[in-house]
């Protein structure tokens, strides 16, 4: 839950008085968005989302990040669309912050994902994937397979006080995905952090993906890995492969997958496991107990790589095709 | 900020069923209030707030503070106005807590209280005083005169590490306070908290109060005592006279202040500021840092309460009435 920075009402009215939205009714701060400050905004034209960029998001990508929701948005993906002040900005600045504001995507996110969500998702991220493919903006990945291992280093020498044996068992890894990483699949804009608290849904159908700011250029089936690892397991830490049958299903039911795809899938999600684990990783390790950010169990993440580990093929997955499972 | 407890999507749907408030859309935790959860609710039929009571408040304390809303929203005061299931109850259960789905109150809270606020808030506090004379429940406030040297105690022997002197100073306090309490003053239900963020604004008109969830029985100049403690102080810690001026002068027109009523305010506001600073003070001292509760700096309620112990008469805060400051 995040309101990092408040807003006062003079402030506020002010900002909005260069849009072409009413006037303000009422703002309460909304516990969604982890790096962000976000404020459900009511004024006399509706309901908005008003978003203060915090430290931890980089000023200069800001432009990639909001263009591409109007880009997305503008070829009919459903997410927030930025709403442009009467002089075209669709950046502003509020209580010293980069801030901007953007249409209300109704809809909530689904705690107990069930296989047709999965779907749902899988045909979402691809459509997303294809929709952005003119996007003309780049954004190199922060938290790319290169970027592992000096992010493991800053982890310092506590990674085994977690559990025994642990700063080896990552470093094997890494070694492993550093050395298999595939490198001539089909690149693109990637969400790169879709999991369920970022997609909406209204009467059982999708209605929105939200939370572009890990967006960047990437190999488009390792976004799909990061979503088998966000969706596809139970809360028992167990793969479900009904989900991962759905969720792979449903992407490819939208942009066919080639078989170097399907063949790269399970490293490619060996290292989305591995990016979330180094990343819950750092933030334990780093994070001071008293900071507003919520801090993630890691060993959900081993308990995922390991069982990308495991997978010999696709159809551990659940997904079967001719090409690389006959 | 809080959200202690969440909600899944297949609860919520079930839990609206019962109310005759259309179809749920979307739902937003928000960091508002500090003992419940509280989510903005949007619906087919229009905008609510879901309240989920945590353990912090007493469960049979609730029929209090939910009918008390709608005691007063009945009588036309601006508060959040319970609403009823088809069956006609206010208060159900959702997630494992007591839960009920409110009104939503346009407006907003002032960081920068002017005196035209101060005004307002004294006048709507008169006004509350009077719109609750004949509500049928009682709740013992437990936090009332007898209970602050308690809560000293349990405060431990750490108080002098904040500041060198200072469990003297409060013990001497309470020596004064519990000899000096008034006892025969007009008695009723006082809101006894209303600070700004409970107290909502629209276009510079007062347009609503919120959070009863420290009303009770007590002395209503007690009331107005904790709102000059919150309403009339800058941020450096200085009275302003203008402030007190007026919040105690709209109070008044209102319901007029008796002669004792304003000859013990100064030991009244001494009360209000040993109550935060002791609340403060336990806090400080007892919640891990860790936990989702905002502390308050203790320390700016001994100022406060240092400013009021140097009050000789009501003139001191601006106010000025011959029967008592010829």
């Amino acid at each position: 839950m995040a309101v990092y920075t408040d807003v006062s009402e003079p402030q506020l009215a002010e900002f909005i008085g260069a849009y072409d939205i009413g006037e303000l009714l009422s703002y309460k701060g909304i516990a969604e968005g982890v790096e962000n400050s976000n404020f459900l905004l009511r004024t006399t034209a509706g309901t908005y989302i008003l978003t203060l960029y915090e430290k931890r998001v980089n000023r200069s990508d800001l432009p990639f990040f909001v263009g591409l929701m109007e880009h997305l948005a503008e070829r009919g993906l459903s997410c927030p669309l930025p709403v442009h002040t009467r002089g075209g900005e669709s950046l502003g600045e509020l209580s010293g912050r980069p801030a901007a504001i953007f249409t209300f995507l109704e809809g909530m996110w689904t705690r107990r994902p069930a296989p047709q969500h999965c779907r749902a998702v899988g045909a979402a991220l691809a459509g997303m994937h294809g929709k952005a493919a003119d996007f003309p903006l780049h954004r190199r990945n922060g938290l790319a397979v290169a970027d592992w291992r000096p992010l493991f280093e800053s982890c310092g020498d506590r990674v085994d006080g977690i559990e025994a044996g642990l700063a080896a068992e990552i470093g094997a890894e890494l070694d492993f995905v550093e050395a298999n990483w595939p490198a001539d699949l089909p690149k693109g804009v990637i969400h790169a952090d879709l999991f369920p608290d970022n997609v909406f849904f209204l009467s059982g159908e999708l209605s929105g993906l939200i939370d572009f700011y890990f967006a960047c250029n990437d190999l488009l089936a390792y976004d799909l890995a990061i979503a088998v690892c966000a969706w596809c397991f139970e809360q028992d830490g167990s793969f479900n492969i009904t989900k991962g049958r759905a969720l792979i299903g449903g992407y490819a039911s939208v942009r066919p997958l080639s078989a170097a795809e399907l063949v790269a899938l399970p490293v490619l999600c060996r290292g989305a496991a591995l990016r979330f684990l180094l990343t819950r990783l750092y933030d334990w390790l780093t994070v001071p107990d008293d900071s507003f950010v919520t801090k993630k169990d890691p060993m959900e993440y081993l308990g995922k790589l390991r069982f990308h580990r495991s997978v010999k093929s696709v159809s551990d997955y659940g997904y079967d095709d001719e090409r690389v499972t006959a």
